[in-house]
C-alpha cells in the first residue's frame, strides 16, 4: 500500500526536481533559504558527492544556507566575486498567477533579492499551499526600512497609490517573526527594521507596488519579487507540476 | 572704506535672507547642515529670542544641527511627530541650471533628503562657487549603500544607463571625507557605506539618474536632489541674488 505523501515529501520532490532539471556541471548557482530550498541544497550536495555534478560554485542567500552548504562540501562564493549566476533556486511565501512572489517572511528578503536578481534563470519551488489568486491578503508583504524616522516612512508607504488599503505593522520580537510578542523592533542582518504590510484585498499591480516601495525614501528593499520567476515547480497532492505564467 | 566680504560673510548673508524671507511664526521648519545652513539656524535662534518669530517647531537634519539648535533654544521635533514642513533651508555641494542639487558630501544625505522632501518649500542657500553647468564633474555624487555585497552593488551602479561613465569609489576613513586616507569603509548614521561617483562629463538627466540609483537593489539613497528646490539664494561677490530655474 502506498503511504500518503507528507508535506516534507512534497517539498523534497520539488527541491530535487529543480536541481535535476536546472543545475548543470560547471555553473554558478544561487541557493535559497527555507524548508523547501533546503532540499534543493541537499540534492546539490548529494550529486556533487556522487560525481554526477562537478565544478559548481554556489552563492548562499542566508547564513543558515551557507552553513548547510558548507557541511555538504558545496564550494561557496559571494556576489562580490561572482555576480553572473546561471540559475537560482528558492521557495516563496506566495505565488500569484503571473508568478510574482512574496518572499522574506523570515526577514532575509534583501540577500535573497540581490542574489536572485543576478541569476539568468530563477526557479521557484513551492508546495500548493503557496499558490494564490492575488498577493497580499494571504501573506503580509515584508518591507525593510531604515530605523531613522521609521514611523514617517510607514505613513509614506501607506499613502503609495499601488499599495492602497495596506496597514503597515512594525515587526517586533525576533526577525523570523516566530516570537511576535516581543516589544522591541526586529532587526535585519543589515541593521534595519521590517514592516509587514497587511492587505484585505489583493494588490492589483505588484510590479508598480514594488517600484513605488523601492522609490520611497527610507525603504531599503521589499519582499515583492515581481517579474523575476522563470519557472515555478509546485508540489501538489496529485504530484509535481510546472505552473505556467498566466499571460495578462 | 568698505572692506571686502569674506566667504563666511557671504554665507551669512544667504542664511539670514532665507530665514527673513521664508520663515514665518507658527510654522514647522527643516534645518539643514553645513557651514551655510548654520547661519540660517543662528538667525532662527536670534529671531526667536528677540520675539520677532514665535511658535516655531524645527526638524534638524543632523546631530550637529540638533545640538546647535538646542543651544539656541529652538524647539525641536522629529518627522515621526511632524511630517508636514512649511519650509526647509539647506546648503548644497553643487547646483545646476535647473536647480537640481548634489548634496551629502558630509555623508548625511539620508536625513537631509527624508526631511527636505517633506517641506512645501525647499530653500537652497549657496555661495557662488557651488553653481555649475552640469552635475558630476565638480563634485562626486555620494550614494549610501548596504555593506553586504557592496562590490557587486558598485558594479551594478556603474552599469546604470543614466550614470554612464561614472567611477564608483568606496569612501574610506571617516564619514565626512576629511580623513580620506583611512583604510576602513566610512560608516553612515544608518550603518551603511558611502560610494562616491566620480564623473568626467556632466550627468545628462539628473532625474533619471536619481531614479535609477534609488531603484537599484543595495542602494539606500543618494545625493542627487532633483526637482526638489523651490528657490536658490546665491551669495556672489556682487551681492545676494535669487537664481531662477532654467526652463528646459
Amino acid at each position: 500500500m502506498k503511504r500518503a505523501l507528507s508535506q516534507d515529501d512534497l517539498k523534497r520532490m520539488v527541491g530535487y526536481k529543480a536541481v535535476d532539471d536546472y543545475v548543470k556541471s560547471g555553473t554558478v548557482i544561487g541557493l535559497g533559504t527555507g524548508s523547501t530550498a533546503a532540499h534543493a541544497v541537499d540534492r546539490v550536495g548529494e550529486k556533487l558527492k556522487s560525481g554526477e555534478l562537478k565544478d559548481i560554485i554556489a552563492i548562499p542567500t542566508s547564513i543558515r544556507t551557507k552553513e548547510q552548504a558548507e557541511k555538504l562540501g558545496i564550494p561557496l562564493s559571494t556576489l562580490d566575486l561572482h555576480s553572473d549566476l546561471d540559475v537560482a533556486i528558492d521557495g516563496a511565501d506566495e505565488v500569484d498567477p503571473q508568478l510574482n512572489l512574496v518572499k522574506g517572511g523570515g526577514g532575509a528578503l534583501f540577500r535573497e533579492k540581490i542574489v536572485e536578481l543576478c541569476a539568468k534563470k530563477f526557479i521557484v519551488i513551492v508546495d500548493e499551499s503557496k499558490i494564490c489568486d492575488g498577493l497580499g491578503p494571504g501573506f503580509p508583504i515584508p518591507v525593510e526600512i531604515v530605523p531613522f524616522c521609521h514611523e514617517h516612512t510607514m505613513r509614506e508607504i501607506s499613502k503609495l497609490p499601488a499599495l492602497q488599503g495596506c496597514v503597515p505593522v512594525l515587526r517586533l520580537g525576533n526577525i523570523a517573526n516566530n516570537t511576535p510578542d516581543g516589544d522591541k523592533p526586529a532587526i535585519t542582518d543589515n541593521g534595519n527594521y521590517i514592516v509587514d504590510l497587511k492587505f484585505k484585498t489583493p494588490i492589483k499591480d505588484p510590479v508598480a507596488a514594488g517600484q513605488q516601495l523601492k522609490a520611497t525614501v527610507g525603504v531599503v528593499d521589499h519582499g515583492l519579487f515581481a517579474g523575476m520567476t522563470t519557472v515555478c515547480i509546485v508540489a501538489g497532492k496529485e504530484g509535481v507540476y510546472i505552473k505556467e505564467k498566466k499571460v495578462l
